[in-house]
């Protein structure tokens, strides 16, 4: 079972993300990222980001210039990896902030909990 | 005295609540709120809500599709309850986010913590 | 090392600080800060604010009117204060609103945790 360790780690990969790609602070990705990051764009039919160095290039010219993570809710899976949700609120460089979800998977690694997959969408109005 | 334990799960209740409340996950509902949840009204002047279906009802037609909690303080109460203030930003349907206050009561059942009473109140500029 | 306890207590002061600035809770300040508090404004050429009365003073006429921390990342020094890291969000009087950084110096009193150093800076969009 998860230990509030555990989650407080993880809760804290997610909290220096948004530091990491805001301030340009590639120095510290290994303190985000395992080794075989991926950011999932499937969805969106467009191909996935493999690593940190293909993460970096695509977010050259970026649209969005703060990111801010709340709303993190953990769930341990049976294979021994997290499944965490999140909320975030993006900056663009245009208009007025943007609400999105985050769906990531994290891993164990020998130097702590680290982001191995993320999915990132953006939420739109909705009129139920 | 609460434990960090304790505390980690009234945050998690807060983080679901934007979850469900936004995905209208309301087969996830049992996680957040207490049997005798009450959205409580009463400084507006407008009748409570009582229990989930009602508060399901409430938000059709929502003018706020996306909640983000933060600035979570909790303060246990003598009674074994706990007393918790947050802020929220929310997204409305038109124009843009907006700033709020929650103050909750959490209350200890079998199952964990749960949101029994939540007062909502938005944030206006406010000059002194 | 800092303890999970620590951590979640440096997590609350960020919290509560928004919560009294906000809703001029003053009473509630030396939740927050130090006794010797500075707000430091060296990189802006401007001076200090010294204490929380002057915090105060300062925040009369205020131009935000509601903050929303994010992201907290703390990193225990070698002299066992914590330097921590944060993003908020605030609302302005006018405009929509803004993102910006903490960058904190929390010490150990004898009542817990406080906030002896803060400098804030509001981020723009940025393009490289």
């Amino acid at each position: 079972m998860l230990s509030e360790k555990d989650r407080a780690e993880i809760e804290e990969v997610i909290a220096i993300y948004g530091h990491v790609v805001d301030d340009n602070a590639w120095d510290r990705a290994h303190l985000v990222f395992s080794d075989d990051f991926v950011f999932d764009f499937s969805e969106f039919g467009r191909p996935n980001l493999n690593g940190v160095a293909e993460l970096k290039d695509a977010l050259r010219g970026r649209r969005v210039y703060s990111h801010h993570s709340t709303n993190v809710v953990i769930e341990e899976q049976p294979d021994g990896t997290a499944r965490v949700r999140s909320k975030f609120i993006g900056f663009p460089n245009e208009g007025p902030p943007i609400s999105g979800d985050y769906r990531d998977l994290f891993v164990r690694t020998p130097d702590g909990w680290r982001l191995a997959r993320r999915r990132s969408s953006v939420r739109d109005p909705r009129f139920d």
